[in-house]
């Protein structure tokens, strides 16, 4: 996942990804906390969906970073390589589309 | 969020629910760790595709403790009642259907 | 699903959904025309998104529907009665957010 | 959508596509049918699931496709055409996940 590097070195992407998997993480042990806590189903639901949604977004910034890079690179790399990543590419989008 | 008590007293289900939702929480850490040892993203996006189907799996089983005990009750309290927990459990269920 | 008979006597919520899933007849008929006549991929994946969206819109007004007439009505029918109703209703949530 | 032509000269995978797609409209018909004749909502909705499954399905065999052919393609169109290529899967892919 190397990207254009920050002024301290970290890719960029990496970082605001990341910073997003620390808000979910965050999220989920919040919903833990309610279902202790026993709050109300339907509000419990409706930060799993909330959850549900920012993972989603994780995903796809994942996914249009590996696209501009590691597509875009495997393509220089010749026909059967590019072959390759873009077969791991479309079935990593289908187990995203099926798990969503 | 009341069920059937186990035996120390806590509800079956809310247990179960926050076991799980420990294990989401462990995955998503577990996702932040291999972003920031510059996992591939192919790898990355297989495991956040994971997360995703675990959460969804926490939220349909909410919803069917939350229709089994929460609407159930409702029924016994009145037409109005009824109405108005119906309304909101077909909201979640749009905000869930949507977000996955 | 029976529910509040519009003037000429046919419910007003089934009346709504054959009008929707006429809707998204035509658009999968005209997805199918645009792949004949060798449309742009990306073009022909927009309408299908877009018939996508429009089939969860009905598969969410029935379940609406069904959740205000047949739940409410099974509530009356006994606890036992009741109890299958909603198993059934949440197995088919569960069916509608893993197609989704 | 131009791929390996079958031996009537009509490509192998937009054949299949129309195939899949006649197939979901078929469904949709049937769905439709049910809705007149006043089925079982609970009925009508596994029907509603299977067709946005088959939906679904073929907008991920049109991705593959499309990742296959035009972004193979586009990688000999030299660095910017690929880029905006790539920018425009990433943007399709982003409404099919919302949208399922």
């Amino acid at each position: 996942m190397s990207t254009t590097p920050g002024a301290d070195g970290q890719a960029v992407i990496p970082r605001q990804v990341v910073n997003r998997l620390r808000r979910v993480e965050g999220q989920v042990r919040g919903i833990t906390r309610m279902v202790e806590q026993d709050a109300y189903c339907i509000d419990v639901l409706t930060q799993v969906s909330a959850a549900s949604r920012a993972l989603q977004g994780v995903a796809l910034l994942l996914l249009d970073e590996h696209m501009h890079h590691c597509l875009a690179d495997a393509s220089r790399a010749g026909e059967a390589i590019q072959a390759a990543k873009i077969r791991e590419a479309s079935e990593a989008i289908t187990r995203l589309v099926r798990s969503s």
